[in-house]
């Protein structure tokens, strides 16, 4: 027993509340203790959250709520593996399941990709769902799978082994109703607590953010977002990680195939070389696959652009695509998946198309509302739990923002199973496409590198 | 059904976080039905209280909320009774039991005094709880005696008829935990909420409040009791009340008598007219009470000097002291209590003097470590619920601060029924005195009237 005697959560809640300097770190520790453990009320922690977003936290205050609330939960032991380990983390969007192509290209230098990923709710998708798209695919694997399947194929895409971070899930859930998301020392120690709890090493294994901005995006504007990824970056550098991060716009889908088995599709494309009108979503795909090779000791931060032309040529070769099929085979996937995709995959039933109602050029091809397509065709989530119709999406042609559009041209295909499920879909699509008289520029994709 | 779709907790919580502007009544009365009804969650209730400690909330705002809260409860119905009815609200203290005087001397004008008391916690006391050291005498009237009462004899102090304002009991209980006490608005309201719910009537009542600042008040400062007063007052004026305040100090104990039937003893003498020694206390009876003369229009308010001469002239006379046994023998206490006190009141059987350690001035005599060692006698409550043993308290000499004391005289004098009890409350009266060298004044009991 301490003869000190510790502070109640009224005295920590004060020290936030009157902004008198930073939490201690012990101070923050009560907090996610009352947090993980119930030893505050629902009251405290809802003050408490609502003082932090008025008067904010310092580096060392986010950095501390980040690693005390990893420690919160399980944290996956990859000291088995050898090796150095790189991993990316993306704020997600629609469209964006870089992931799975990332993970094969990057590891088919010899890196380890361990991607301890999570499941999509609302309009955006999550990787896990993509990839349980794959029949037989299993992301539950156990510590001893997972170290074993790194030591012997050096990658895997698979979900959490335990509880990770239970203070973040139940303060993530409070903020949500409490108006207390937008946060940046908030929203990065939320996000970065799931992260640490990968098992990177500190002073060996390396992490690339992708932070994006747009209406699709967490963050509205290039500044909060530039803010958010420095936050973020902070953290992990503080937990002995090499980091950097790229930030992106996501005013637009990123992928064309949206959906889970859909999304797969279009995977195994790009992994055969058909980049064709996939351009955006393989920009972002080499973008961070480079920043991955530079953590990874494979090329100095300087040589960032030799990297990405490297990593152009190696994509669409059997390198890269035998390393996903490696980890599909590894994780129980059919073996026939890349030979016959559309054998192997779950398809939809019923096909609906969207025309371009006027000529003139895209304005606007907005991100949420296609998410919620999808949502209506059972291929998202509208809450926790739900179950996917894997088969079910939205498949965009390859036109863009800035790009000229003729009245009656197909912009979009609706993939249902259930035609009671295309009128809702429809409805959401049509609200996401804006086209105008005027050119307008094709938006920048990558902001920041 | 209304077409407007109604704000969720999140929205209403954000317009006070971004301090976008007042919230409307509708939002407030949002707040104090999620309190109420547990329709907010927990979270959400301490998130806000949060928000509103941090941003304010504006005259019209303060007092939506008490008026809400008021009505989220039940409101004692007076309008069977005839007559101006006036009060008086104190923010309490130590050996602050002035209401028992007061209700008598004011009532002996022909007003119409009902006061809705409450019990006492921590160190400061309780009016019901003082008078139910007297033998017989309940609190717990109907709506029905308290209305029938005050027809015939014009007083009465009682408890509360039923759940008076839940939605603050609720508040009030997480502000405690979550560090939100300290806010002028959420206090005032707080405080006002009760208050209205007593059934004065607006366009003719009349209500005191005396707001107290000092080491043994809620407020530590002048500056702060006077923004609380002026907040309360705005209350009651939007509420239709004629309403003034008085700001006195609370940095030394305000009666000499301190626990339960010790202060009864004490107002007995006092309508004896036994005042000396009682001055602080008998100056405080008599402001407030001409403050009441001057709302029922006995006085103008430019005659309060004239109020109190007539008052001082009127206290120890046959009309008060009969005031108060009226009221005594109507709510069932023992008739005998003004020819006996000593055989009808509960009484200690252990004594401890306290002598003054060192000759010089009185510099200090705190007010809460007094009403702690009251605590420690059991003659106060711990917590909520606490079962009080009637006769123990502390009984003071007539020196105070400025004072001059020898060593060795006696300056408090312990009453306990549990000889064990002694040991504690000695500690507790100790700390609370500090005699020095130095000649200092004595403080202004009246700060402002």
């Amino acid at each position: 027993m301490s003869l000190v005697r510790a502070a109640t959560p009224s005295e920590v809640i004060a020290v936030k509340k009157y902004n008198n300097g930073p939490l201690s770190r012990e101070q923050v520790g009560q907090f996610v203790d009352g947090a993980a453990k119930d030893s505050w009320s629902d009251a405290q922690l809802g003050a408490m959250l609502m003082a932090i977003w008025l008067n904010g936290m310092n580096a060392q205050e986010t950095f501390d709520l980040a690693e005390l609330m990893t420690e919160s939960g399980i944290i996956l032991d990859l000291s088995g593996v050898e090796g150095i380990k790189v991993d990316k983390h993306s704020c997600g969007g629609v469209g964006d399941y870089t992931s799975l192509v990332i993970a094969a290209l990057v590891s088919s230098y010899g890196l380890i990709v361990p991607m301890m990923s999570g499941r999509g709710l609302g309009h955006t998708g999550g990787t896990l769902d993509t990839l349980e798209a794959i029949p037989g695919y299993s992301v539950d694997l156990t510590i001893e799978q997972i170290n074993q399947q790194l030591n012997s194929i050096g990658l895997g895409i698979f979900g959490p082994t335990g509880k990770v971070a239970p203070a973040d899930k139940k303060l993530y859930g409070m903020r949500d109703v409490t108006h207390t998301v937008d946060s940046i020392p908030l929203i990065a120690a939320s996000i970065m607590s799931k992260k640490l709890a990968e098992g990177l090493a500190a002073g060996q294994d390396g992490l690339v953010l992708n932070v994006t901005c747009g209406s699709g995006a967490f963050m509205p504007d290039f500044e909060n977002a530039k803010k958010l990824a420095e936050t973020m970056a902070t953290i992990a550098r503080n937990a002995g990680l090499n980091v950097s991060y790229v930030i992106s716009s996501m005013d637009q889908p990123l992928g064309n195939y949206i959906g889970n088995a859909l999304a797969v599709k279009q995977v195994l494309r790009v992994l055969n070389g058909k980049t064709e009108g996939f351009e955006n979503y393989v920009d972002m795909v080499i973008e961070l696959s480079a920043h991955m090779l530079v953590h990874g000791g494979k090329y100095k931060a300087s040589e960032l652009a030799a990297a990405k032309v490297d990593l152009r040529k190696r994509l669409g070769t059997d390198k890269v695509s035998t390393k996903f099929m490696e980890m599909v085979i590894a994780q129980g996937g059919d073996e026939r998946l890349m030979d016959d995709p559309d054998g192997i995959l779950p398809s939809a039933k019923h096909f609906d198309e969207l025309v371009v109602p006027q000529s003139g050029f895209i304005h606007k091809m907005e991100p949420t509302p296609i998410g919620m397509a999808v949502v209506e065709l059972r291929g998202g989530r509208k809450q926790d739990g739900d179950k996917l119709d894997y088969g079910t999406g939205v498949v965009l042609t390859e036109k863009r923002i800035g790009d000229e559009v003729e009245a009656g041209e197909t912009w979009a295909t609706i993939h249902a199973n259930d035609e009671a499920h295309i009128g809702p879909a429809r409805e959401r699509l049509e609200s996401a496409l804006v086209v105008g008289d005027e050119q307008v520029d094709a938006p920048q994709l990558i902001l920041e590198s």
